[in-house]
């Protein structure tokens, strides 16, 4: 990663910011006239102020700042095509068990891991426009909302990567936006798949889902032939969110050692199906950007149960 | 592939015709009540005595049966995540100067290709559901019924491989009746990912899209794994479908000698990325199943444009 993406990405952040704090003195989103396509990006700022998360803590995490469990950050995830209906049954018990922060499931399974995690603190997630990201996006929409009703709390959607590609930013706005409208307010992931963008398509598309109100970004579907999660992307991710949206590094990371190095350079999720074999795992909470900035060795060496002695400074590996 | 299950995919299609014969003279399809979730399969059968098609051929097909263009089959593909618009639009060019039987895009790109083919006879193919066929019935049948607005005149969907691997069929029935009622009259395909099921499954998956009124089964997503279309696989499905239903080969079929060796198997349609390199090519056109079934030599030998010695004995290879 060059200094001037590192430079560019502060920049942006810096920017973001100062527009956030315009935008939280101004009409709430749900009073905006969503009617006509947007030519410039929509503004929207969810309310974090009553959150019940903590201060430190982006939405959707619920772990405090040291010692956090490893399960507290996975996303439980089991999205191949010919998972059956045990297979299912058997990710929500192991949730359970093992209080993971949510399942991650396709659309079809949602009502049956609602029902199975009924009184527990596990979070349902979906996927939309899984994993291509190249539905209309009136059908994403759709897709989300026939979610919600589902009973899915957290939405990872696909960005338009095409559109990504085609440089037409103001079509990969409104397609995440039309989708935060759908999900009417649960968690909305905006899945960028990192592996096939340049550093500057992955500030782009970073720095429009902040501004059309989701609430992370998340490097890779994990069925993508170029690959999924690198430390690298998420040091990135984390510098144009800033402490406003969590990420999620999904997508290979497989061991504790890998989780641990994506969560000492920005991760505040990790979606993987290797869950069991991290939940014992204990791990540094989140921190802060500039906390992680200035942490160039990174935290895997704070980790309590596993014994690693890879370097977390982002770029150097 | 066993005697077993030739003779039971024989049974099957004997059976299904007869099924057929009976259904014809019922109430048609638009009149039956759709209100409630079905627990036997639904059963409805478009009617193609008024077909423009080819007596001989399935629905969709334009060739007649002796020297076919090879373009003539070709669903001129491009699904990756990545695609831009540049690259849409070179496709939709290709396929109207060789005149292929249909562009196949991502659902984002439907409007723009309807735009691009208009005045053409090359139709304008979307995929649904694609590529893990896990979401929610319901957003299948938005997505198909948003396809169709945007102009889309066939729907490859995925079938919802997690419920045939769950052994659940009134699942499997009740997903593709959605997505064909949510086509409107529109060509429907659909995709089973023969790689990954048993041959079992693949006569049951087959035998309930020919119920549920589909108009093509087809192999393979391209984007699994486990692989693409095998001649295997073509031959046991146009075994089941009989003469009354397309069979589409798609995933790695990536010259003329293989598609010609789908196309003796029973396919009648080739869904690929190679389709410039092949436009050329001059194969047979399709043969009824029982010529099929007799002609064990296969017709690769008659390509007028290529040479091969590959056998075309199914199972052989």
């Amino acid at each position: 990663m060059s200094t001037d993406l590192r430079a560019l990405a502060r920049e942006i952040a810096s920017e973001l910011a100062a527009r956030d704090r315009v935008a939280t003195r101004g009409a709430p989103p749900e009073q905006q006239d969503r009617s006509t396509p947007s030519h410039v990006y929509h503004h929207s700022v969810p309310d974090r102020t009553n959150s019940p998360q903590s201060s430190i803590a982006p939405p959707g995490v619920r772990f405090v700042r040291s010692d956090a469990r490893m399960a507290d950050f996975i996303d439980h995830t089991l999205l191949k095509a010919e998972a059956t209906r045990a297979d299912i049954d058997k990710l929500c018990e192991e949730a359970r068990e093992h209080r993971f922060a949510a399942v991650c499931v396709n659309g079809v399974w949602v009502a049956t891991c609602a029902r199975a995690l009924t009184g527990t603190d596990v979070q349902v997630a979906t996927v939309v426009g899984f994993p291509l990201g190249a539905s209309a996006p009136d059908a994403k929409a759709q897709e989300t909302a026939q979610a919600v009703r589902d009973g899915a709390t957290e939405i990872d959607m696909v960005a338009a990567i095409g559109q990504v590609k085609s440089g037409d930013w103001n079509a990969v706005a409104d397609d995440i936006a039309a989708v935060v409208r759908a999900a009417s307010g649960r968690l909305v992931k905006v899945i960028i798949e990192s592996a096939v963008l340049t550093p500057v398509e992955i500030i782009k598309v970073c720095a429009i889902a902040r501004e059309m109100g989701a609430h992370y970004v998340k490097t890779s579907t994990g069925f993508h032939a170029a690959g999924g999660a690198t430390a690298e992307a998420v040091a990135l991710m984390r510098m144009v969110v800033g402490d406003a949206l969590g990420v999620k590094a999904s997508g290979g990371v497989r061991d504790c050692e890998a989780a641990l190095r994506m969560i000492a350079n920005g991760a505040t999720r990790i979606g993987t199906s290797s869950g069991v074999s991290m939940a014992k795992c204990l791990g540094p909470g989140p921190l802060p950007l500039n906390d992680l900035l200035s942490l160039a060795t990174g935290h895997v060496g704070t980790c309590h149960t596993c014994s690693s002695g890879g370097s977390s400074v982002p770029g150097s590996y």
